[in-house]
């Protein structure tokens, strides 16, 4: 909590780790802050905790949040994480809150990244956060899962032309209650 | 087991459901037939065990096998099952077999079926399978997941769009290996 | 189902494997027995579901049945499953059936197996179910968590000794309405 | 971190509750004192993560640690955890640091806290960590998993019967290496 002004002050978001999604002082410092606060879901919180701590930062003040699904723990033995896209419409559905996916710590390996970045969208989701390195295998941590500067460029490619159809599609859409 | 051969007869696919994925005397008998087999993946199981179920059909001569993934249990509240859409790329990069999503099991309810639909598109799936009734409300079993014709129709009229966009997108895509 | 007679005629004991947990042709088939039937678990099966699986089997006719707690998957990386002890007193506390464990699936590790089996006694666990080899490192299948005859020999004595204090104590204990 | 000195001066020990086991700024803060520090495992802490935790305490200068498990978070509905009593003895076979169960939080049910007492000393436990009030009905939080003061005395007198077994049987023990 005592580095959060500081952090606030250089930087234009800031990032509350899946780790400390429910360290609530360092979620009330960010409370009193005024910039937006990038808020990872911890990976065994439940949909009504993880927007519990959202509710915490914003009764201190700050309603700039950003939600972000980053996989959560399972059983399952090939991904590093279970990416819980069903979260993404869930929260839609009650919570006015932008919500990004990241689907590389979501899956931890990067053969996933580019599918489930387009399934974060095609569910709903109102972007990505995704890693990437001008050398993976040179990096400080999560190498298996960061995608270099072409993999990065031809995923960004595919992402454009699929936000072009989706909006396209939204506009052409008959309104219908749902 | 003993059923399978009259099942094969008056039916064009033979489903084997969640909660007997590993039933393995069932998996040889459906192996013996020639009709295909649709085989959802068991609420735990495995990527591995899923595919080894696969193989023991395969093993007894019937090679015609749709995966069906359904969701997996987990400790989350808001949705019936955790529908994992990491397995359909990590399975689509080591087996040929094709790979459905089940999104109305996967999810557990309505509101969620249309989002998750898309996104399991969007990961590659090879196609859906979706719990429609004329009046939900008055189904058997399932009513929550389960989409009434309207509802379903225009479901659909979003997911050809949709898979226009995909298949237009494959062809003038530059291949590159990945 | 169609062995089910067979086995039935030479076997003390039928045991329905955590795989068929839910292979409910198979429960009715047993259902239809009189031997008694040892029910396992399945792997992620919640109390409920599992004694559910009991009353099919006793809505056949077949009353003689022993339930028995095998481990559940759970994301822990160090045993092979988890034992979920808390379910024997639940199970308890809402059914007269006796209920056993066993802690060589529930640990998949010997050095484990001791421990546990005193303490699924401690719990209220009506006996145990512990996988014995004379030479488990040329054991067919789990020989990692396989005790061989002096270990087993060892914890007998240990568990024989426990069951007596635990006698004793209950002797001597004054009733309380709990 | 800021309040962990005067937390430090007023208590005997100092815990970190489960949601904070990966709060490195917190464990380090306690690495700096002298005083015990209570660490419960988080709901979803692998035992390599519970025991690195520790680490990050021991590396800034405090060796004196007890761990908790307190139940990990499961599919299973009966209970609010599942206390997972294999990470005792495994624990204790690859470290010298005492470890206490805490079967209040760790099934969530006071009906349930008795059996799972004695169930975590059976399997190797050094301690309990048990949740009593006066008036459990009228507790702040918790009151589900609460004893009260009858109910202690009675599981305490039962507990320390069973340690005295249990002293007396490690007495008698002909010593094999294991």
């Amino acid at each position: 909590p005592k580095y959060v002004p500081m952090v606030a002050e250089y930087s234009d978001v800031i990032q509350i780790g899946a780790r400390n999604m429910q360290n609530y002082e360092l979620l009330k410092a960010v409370g009193r802050m005024e910039k937006p606060v990038l808020l990872k879901r911890g990976m065994s919180a439940t949909m009504t905790e993880f927007l519990m701590s959202a509710e915490y930062i914003i009764s201190e003040g700050n309603p700039n949040i950003i939600l972000c699904e980053r996989g959560i723990r399972t059983f399952v033995e090939y991904s590093r994480n279970t990416l819980d896209l069903n979260v993404v419409p869930a929260i839609k559905n009650i919570s006015h809150l932008p919500i990004l996916v990241d689907p590389s710590h979501g899956t931890g390996r990067k053969d996933l990244v580019g599918p489930l970045s387009l399934g974060a969208l095609a569910v709903g989701a109102d972007g990505l956060m995704i890693e990437v390195h001008p050398r993976p295998e040179t990096a400080f941590s999560d190498a298996d899962q960061t995608l270099d500067a072409m993999e990065f460029k031809k995923l960004m490619l595919k992402i454009t032309d699929y936000v072009e159809w989706q909006q396209h599609y939204q506009q052409q859409e008959i309104p219908v209650s749902s």
